[in-house]
């Protein structure tokens, strides 16, 4: 049975879950306190019930409650229903995909359990774009990587901008999150892993060269300033893709983040 | 001599050129009316200047006179000088970059000239999002792709958002705009390219077994839609980079387009 409630008013404490879901300060805190996270659209909305995710409650516009009534009905929470104006004045900005979602998020596996039976994963370092980092489990998907590892302080998969551009990728791969910077690479090496440091810098080996071995841990760092030194010297290996000599003379450094990851995810994984 | 103008009110007529960098309908007509494009933070302005596109005007907090003086010594056109609030107040967010720069675009070459000496571009059809565009780009930059060649309805690479994206890298890569989608693929088959269409279509052969010859141009579609399917048949190959059968099963049915481009690009340029 759909437990439909009509919503009228924007400040409805009832919404509080959905306040200003463009202002990244807010909701960090508010998702932290809560332990909630936004899922936007039908189709991430779907991905995020259908892998287990309790559901706090659904807000949309009428129009939605058709195409979603198989998923609603399932549901055993309230479904707000809102015009798009009143919807918009609580998201803050023009909902396009017109359904959202509050989800309860599931406890977060240990690193060590995540890796059991990886053969292949991505480790992200302070990566601070939450664009970047959706992509980035996007391309792990697409192309195969059994597991990703993120640093403390690496922006949050669940956030709403990730998951989103994750295309529900996010719910797909399975993740972890270290709770030491310094140490917990070591989790990964007692388990077997060789570490890969992905950098531009001269002095690495070409991509092509790299032996990824059995089991491969590939290290990306944050969009601005790159992999931490510290992290660098833990690494088994520093590895390498060339770019082209113009680009260096014109002042192209590096790739963006996600580029290097596809591009290593993609070699990684056919070495298998 | 650096023309100094001090500003202090955000309707001032001479700041038209920076008024709400966000809203993407009103800079779309306004660039287009005045052939103007606007840069962000001293790295991009300085490719900016240094690729040749006169200057309009400049628009700064005092704190960037000095880092910026030998650029501006150079400069003939006014630069305005302004508190961090009246730059936020006419351009609609705050400036994280503080330094904005108002340039006229100069006029693109034809397709035809463009590709003459090239032998791997890149041809985008009807991207949309400018951040996909500015980062394929920086990948087309960074690998070493000679040219990029775009559909008459693809995103601008000179629309702010792009050029920050793309490092600078729209300066760095040749690129021409199609007159025609219809037959204009017909001007790269006549210079003697290879047409290869990057899909994720289960037909398509896969990227390790594509053979891109002496010349060849790799396309790539939306983000919502792919490639029209008057682009697919025009095509001389369909390429695919694999993607996993997990991901199949999970939802993820395609690659982004940035991580596409990426992948391809790096596997094009090696064939050299
Ligand atoms: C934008 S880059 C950071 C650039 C930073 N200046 C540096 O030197 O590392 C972000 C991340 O992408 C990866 N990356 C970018 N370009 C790369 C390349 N050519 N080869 C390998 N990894 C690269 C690295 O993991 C890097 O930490
Ligand atoms: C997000 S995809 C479009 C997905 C669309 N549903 C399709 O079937 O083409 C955007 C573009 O990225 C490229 N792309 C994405 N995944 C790809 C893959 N696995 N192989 C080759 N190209 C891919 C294609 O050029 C595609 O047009």
């Amino acid at each position: 049975m759909v437990h439909q409630v009509p919503v009228t008013d924007p400040a409805d404490p009832r919404l509080a879950d959905y306040t200003r879901l463009r202002d990244v300060n807010l909701r960090k805190s508010l998702e932290a306190e809560h332990g909630l996270f936004i899922a936007e659209g039908e189709k991430v909305i779907r991905r995020a019930i259908g892998t287990g995710h309790p559901v706090r409650s659904l807000l949309m516009a009428r129009r939605w409650l058709d195409p979603l009534a198989d998923l609603l009905s399932g549901v055993d929470a309230p479904v707000y229903v809102a015009d798009d104006d009143v919807v918009e004045a609580v998201a803050g900005f023009p909902v396009h995909r017109g359904a959202l979602a509050s989800l309860q998020r599931l406890p977060l596996p240990p690193v060590k359990d995540v890796v059991a039976t990886a053969r292949r994963v991505l480790v992200l370092e302070d990566l601070v774009d939450h664009g970047n980092v959706g992509a980035i489990f996007r391309c792990a998907a697409a192309l195969g990587v059994d597991a990703v590892v993120l640093a403390p302080r690496c922006a949050d998969p669940l956030y709403r901008r990730s998951v989103k551009v994750s295309m529900g990728a996010v719910f797909a791969v399975p993740y972890a999150r270290m709770t030491n910077w310094r140490d917990d690479l070591g989790v990964l090496r007692a388990a077997g892993f060789g570490l890969f440091a992905l950098t531009p810098d001269a002095s690495a080996v070409p991509l092509d060269e790299a032996d990824f071995g059995d089991r491969a841990a590939l290290m990306l760092g944050s969009e601005g300033d790159g992999l931490s030194s510290h992290w660098m010297d833990e690494a088994d290996r520093l590895v390498r893709i060339p770019m082209s000599d113009a680009a260096l003379a014109n002042g192209v450094d590096s790739l963006n983040v996600v580029a290097a990851a596809a591009i290593a995810c993609h070699d990684l994984v056919r070495s298998r």
